[in-house]
């Protein structure tokens, strides 16, 4: 089985308040998306998305003074989340069947969950990283609550989301025909009727979008082998 | 204005996998729970609820050997949390305007979001603490999603939430006349038409259920005096 793994990583980080995105500041002493790069090493082909203006840059210093593979891709992004993964998928070799899709900012991520979410792709089709909701979820409007949402069986979806090399490009190829934007590449492959497995994720795995997250991520990765041992991806419920 | 709280502290913590219910471990040197009960010193009544057998120990042990009020109520607590605030319910003393709910293992709530979240109640007749979602909702069924909820202005329920007196006291009697059960106190009084206000919480107002929570926990209350900063309540969407 060969896979390519496309990173999403030209979020702004608007959120945390600092001058750098918040993918290249410092986690454990190096940029937060070497760590996640890391975890992507034994795919047959990785390929970075990244602001238009900064590829040059991400080659230079993240790829090379980090020393990732230089064959690795770095490719420029669109203005939506969806629309740098699309440009990411172009760049994907024919060869892969399977494609990962996984956040730039969730660098504790584990092999063994990106091995369960894999296998369990090639198999069904399709696979997202999801952990149980803990809390009641609310709609909110103007300020006030205007419903609470069943909690039964809810999820949040987490990534890697993983999908069958054909069956991603159908979606995406589908979305943009009818103009459909969705906050995940899964909601894009639910529309076009394939079943989308559920892998058990990890509450380790967060996206680190406010310095909140940073400082839970500094103290989450000096646990890394307690970590490791973690998130088989087996689902519970 | 006179203000009560409700603490629910009879969770048995299964998922921590410790032979000590999750809010008696330790939390920067001390049971977690005195965090979550130092924070409300300031108000007229404090009602803990915790397991029928652990009543006189938690006196004792817990306000006896922390330094708290001895005049507080620690209370037997029922099968559910539900059945919990209930019974904590009935020791709130009648000279009481607002009515706090909240989880005893949220000890980094501050004194600013209950401060708020407890005026606006008073204002608005219902108040919670809650932040927007920032992942996606699936509702999964036998290991697969069925359905992508809806994102647009999606809110995960924190504590506290905070009633008049009245009013939640009207809710719990009708959600046991009609046999009704909610996930949190804030849907029992929205099925007796009361609207209820959000109040931006804190992304720092963790709910600590498993052993990464806690070494979360650890790390973010070294960092009190800016958490102090910040969730000054302001609903942004």
């Amino acid at each position: 089985m060969k896979i390519a793994v496309v990173i999403p990583a030209a979020g702004m980080g608007r959120r945390m308040g600092t001058s750098q995105p918040k993918q290249y500041l410092a986690l454990a002493g190096r940029p937060l998306i070497c760590h996640t790069l890391e975890r992507f090493k034994t795919c047959e082909s990785v390929v970075v998305v990244v602001e238009p203006e900064r590829v040059e840059l991400f080659r230079r210093e993240i790829l090379g003074t980090h020393d990732f593979p230089r064959e690795w891709h770095v490719v420029a992004g669109g203005p939506e989340r969806q629309d740098s993964v699309r440009n990411g998928l172009e760049y994907v070799p024919n060869t892969c069947d399977v494609i990962l899709v996984h956040d730039g900012v969730r660098p504790l991520i584990t092999f063994a969950l990106i091995q369960t979410v894999t296998h369990k792709a090639f198999d069904a089709g399709a696979a997202i990283v999801a952990i149980p909701t803990r809390d009641t979820i609310k709609r909110g409007v103007e300020g006030f609550v205007s419903e609470t949402i069943d909690r039964t069986h809810l999820w949040q979806a987490q990534t890697p989301q993983a999908f069958r090399a054909d069956i991603i490009k159908k979606a995406f190829a589908a979305a943009y025909r009818d103009n459909f934007s969705g906050t995940d590449e899964a909601s894009l492959v639910e529309r076009i009727g394939v079943p989308i497995a559920l892998v058990q994720g990890s509450d380790w795995n967060i996206k680190i979008t406010t310095p909140e997250d940073l400082i839970i991520a500094e103290s989450l990765v000096k646990q890394f082998p307690l970590l490791c041992k973690e998130g088989s991806g087996e689902v519970e419920r």
